[in-house]
């Protein structure tokens, strides 16, 4: 990577490159400031000449799928995360990759995770040139550290699917692992030792990829019901021992929190919502899978019972609660964009209530509407939040890159906003003069809970007026942030960072909205 | 339509032309003997910033609806025949467009009804140049005279699907009937007053059309499920009072013919299947709605009974035989990809094995692979076979133009196709030297069933040697012929056709296959 890039401040405020990997790029607009040009990524057309009659994409290996597929030096290969913190094929396809002998290839997942820090030595060696993609711990600390020779791009689930139809990201090889599939490559996540629920994140590779290879240890003879992901798009079907470790894909159970601040935090949310008045008939809310998160969840179901009041739909990070929703008929409909735990991957498999969705239908923004906007309210993380309410997910104070965006940024045109924050960690305040990494634009965040009490945006006056006279600690960001700084003896440090970027942060409409900066 | 059309001998020995409706055309190349070049259609980009964030897309009336859409004069306006006989959509957006001022329009329905021959004023107050899709009836004997401005383009389901995919037809407007949808475009055939069933033949109307609107009569609040279409693909949605008439949508029940000779065929096509040793366990079928059809199904079922053998799939035009066979547990899964019936449509609604299949996984030879390839065994009508296995499924032996192709081309990759034709109708024979408009090749053609025997193609070695210790009558194509001749006063009439096209019959690859001339 040259280190002559040239900056320009965009409408956040922000330093940004203007060019990333050699391609030139937009700097944030603002939001909703920009409007995209031309047409959609066009795919070659294939024919039905060149593929077996017979229906069976059968190679004996990976190594010959990705020879077929014409591997070649600086190959975008992509891979999803389904199978998260378990997922055994990604390594095993740049792995092989190397082994063949390729070099300078970009690694394109829709999530990378601490099983997979084996791509290090990858970069080391020169096979793989550099990671577009979240990259949780390791990896992302390697980013930070200025060793990956290309510039890391972190885009939200919406925002890689924008990527990759908008033709930004050219995907030359698919390796989508498979859970369930059959010889011509139609593919599940509901069954097979390593289900893992919905496959949505490994659509838009399989749609616009060049080749697209599945891989599996859980073939089935055609057809493979339900075809989440439709063969028709597949090139290479390769079976495998093991596809993941099935423990690390979805958790036995997920827990919720034991601690008695995140507790307080979650009680809080719930209050909130149903105070506020979002808690109607028919609403909608989305949570993730995070401790604070289920605990909400159980507080609100506490709340909905007691009210009779029933939710039309809940997004999810999926898990037993939301399925416990679902089945206690508090809802009509689960949208799932990903599947937590095996009550859920359970559910899918059996209740069409339990809908598997994709990034496409979610979270793309550049999409005739998504559903992400429709949603009443969502209760999400971060790292950082500042008195401007401008939320940071992917750094730490410290300046290290060590989490994703996930659908963070998508989610933040949901009608309600909150954010379930602790007020510190390891003794950090978490709100902070300015956020470190700029993920999402303070005007789209709402509320921010805290255990020590929920500050409320300015700019949403009606929710001010909503809660005025509820016995809920609202307080001034700022007043809670003194209390944390009194605390923790001060504002957190300034990170040693460099002037040298080594990772963009994209907004969900392909613009860049902030840079990580080399941590010395 | 210019008179002066070059024309030219293709590798079947038609006459077709090189250019139709000014677009230049690649004949027929012989089965699997074109290469598609270059890449999809790709359409434009659209952002979240141009449509309502509450997700709410309707507009008060179809009108409203194409206004906002642009509509021009000379556009491409598309809708789908899920409706079948039924539909009022179709006829509804072309007589707005028409009180609108525009001229001009292609109309390329996925199919047409002889309920939609409104459209023949259309055409003849010029607001309609022409159609391209399927002709039932009155429009495709309206074409055959001469009078369309334009040439039809008939294609196969499958082939349609490729021109959308390949840029070959681009549609400018989408106007899609749904028996139920939401405000975001969600939609789906499953529940409403006008169920229908799968709503695949829409598809790649949504996926690729530069605007689509979705008509509904059952407005339910977001979301749809299952979004069989997705909203995401949605410009505007209209709600009205009804969509068509249920009674023509779905027929209540499908009939097994009664006439002896039918039921003799559909006999003689189950012993044919049980002999030569196809019905063996987790093989597969695919038959159609038709009178001849359902008593073959029938007629299989008692042997696979018998002979305690299950299929693993079965597709259709799902009716109630097929559903019985998945409920007597007779087959695994149906793949759907039209639903002809109430049973099958509340067979789709509550069981996830009877699965709505696209012309996409099942036809689109531009693809990697589809299932018309995987299944064992087809069992198809024609209106016409030559000694040569030829069949034709369009014109009648007078040259005029009655039927659409639907499916049938692209079901020809089956592994044995078998046409199920009494050996005359109105005493012409069915059986020709030539067939009038050649709409598949006869080396794709295996078997010829009627209530006088079995033809089977010589080709096909294999088949002949397996049922040749059989009890079936089985006979020499033009024995057959020659009974049948005796019997109805000689060959069938040339028709009295003229040298001018009207019409051109596509291969599944989008190359020209046959042309049909104007009848005198």
């Amino acid at each position: 990577m040259s280190a002559a890039v040239e900056l320009v401040r965009n409408a956040a405020g922000r330093r940004v490159p203007t060019t990333v990997n050699g391609k030139a790029e937009v700097p944030f607009q603002g939001v909703n400031g920009y409007r995209p040009q031309g047409v959609k990524h066009a795919p070659p057309i294939r024919s039905c000449v060149d593929y077996p009659a017979s229906g069976d994409k059968r190679v004996p290996d990976l190594e010959t799928a990705l020879r077929k597929c014409g591997l070649k030096d600086g190959m975008v290969i992509s891979t999803h995360h389904h199978l998260r913190d378990g997922d055994a094929v990604a390594v095993m396809a740049l792995e092989t990759a190397a082994r063949m002998g390729a070099r300078d290839l970009m690694w394109f997942p829709s999530a990378s995770f601490p099983a997979q820090k084996a791509v290090i030595k990858l970069m080391e060696s020169g096979a793989v040139h550099h990671i577009e993609g979240s990259m949780n711990g390791p990896l992302g600390d390697y980013c930070t550290q200025g060793k990956m020779r290309g510039l890391g791009v972190l885009r939200s689930h919406g925002g890689r699917w924008q990527a990759i139809q908008d033709g930004e990201v050219k995907i030359d090889i698919a390796v989508l692992a498979a859970p369930c599939a059959d010889a011509f490559g139609n593919a599940n996540g509901v069954s097979g030792k390593s289900a893992c629920g919905s496959l949505g994140f490994a659509l838009a590779d399989a749609m616009y990829a060049d080749h697209a290879i599945v891989v599996t240890d859980n073939l089935v003879p055609f057809p493979c019901v339900p075809p989440q992901l439709a063969g028709n798009y597949v090139d290479y079907v390769v079976e495998v021992d093991s596809i993941g470790d099935p423990a690390r894909i979805v958790s036995g159970t997920t827990q919720i929190t034991r601690s008695p601040d995140r507790l307080k935090i979650a009680e809080y949310v719930a209050r909130f919502i149903r105070d506020a008045g979002l808690m109607r008939p028919g609403f909608s809310f989305q949570a993730g899978a995070g401790g604070t998160s289920l605990a909400f969840v159980a507080f609100l179901r506490e709340m909905m019972r007691e009210a009779k009041v029933k939710a039309r739909f809940v997004r999810g990070g999926a898990t037993k609660y939301l399925v416990d929703l679902l089945q206690e008929g508090l809802t009509d409909y689960i949208l799932d964009g990903q599947t937590f735990d095996l009550d859920a991957v359970r559910s899918m498999a059996s209740d069409p209530r339990h809908v598997a969705s994709s990034p496409f239908a979610s979270y793309n923004f550049h999409s005739k509407g998504n559903t992400a906007s429709l949603i009443d309210l969502v209760v999400l993380g971060a790292t950082e939040v500042d008195v401007h309410f401008n939320g940071n997910v992917v750094t730490h104070s410290d300046g290290r890159l060590l989490h994703g965006i996930g659908g963070w940024q998508n989610c933040l045109t949901a009608g309600c906003v909150i954010l379930a924050v602790p007020s510190f960690r390891d003794r950090i305040p978490i709100i902070v003069d300015e956020v470190t990494t700029l993920t999402g634009p303070g005007e789209m965040i709402d509320v921010v809970v805290t255990e020590r009490g929920i500050a409320i945006n300015p700019l949403r006056k009606d929710l001010l007026d909503a809660v005025r006279s509820s016995s809920l600690p609202i307080r001034p960001i700022e007043e809670i942030q003194q209390e944390v700084e009194r605390i923790c003896g001060g504002k957190p440090q300034k990170p040693a960072r460099s002037d040298r970027p080594v990772a963009v942060v994209k907004w969900v409409d392909g613009t860049v909205l902030d840079t990580v900066w080399q941590v010395n």
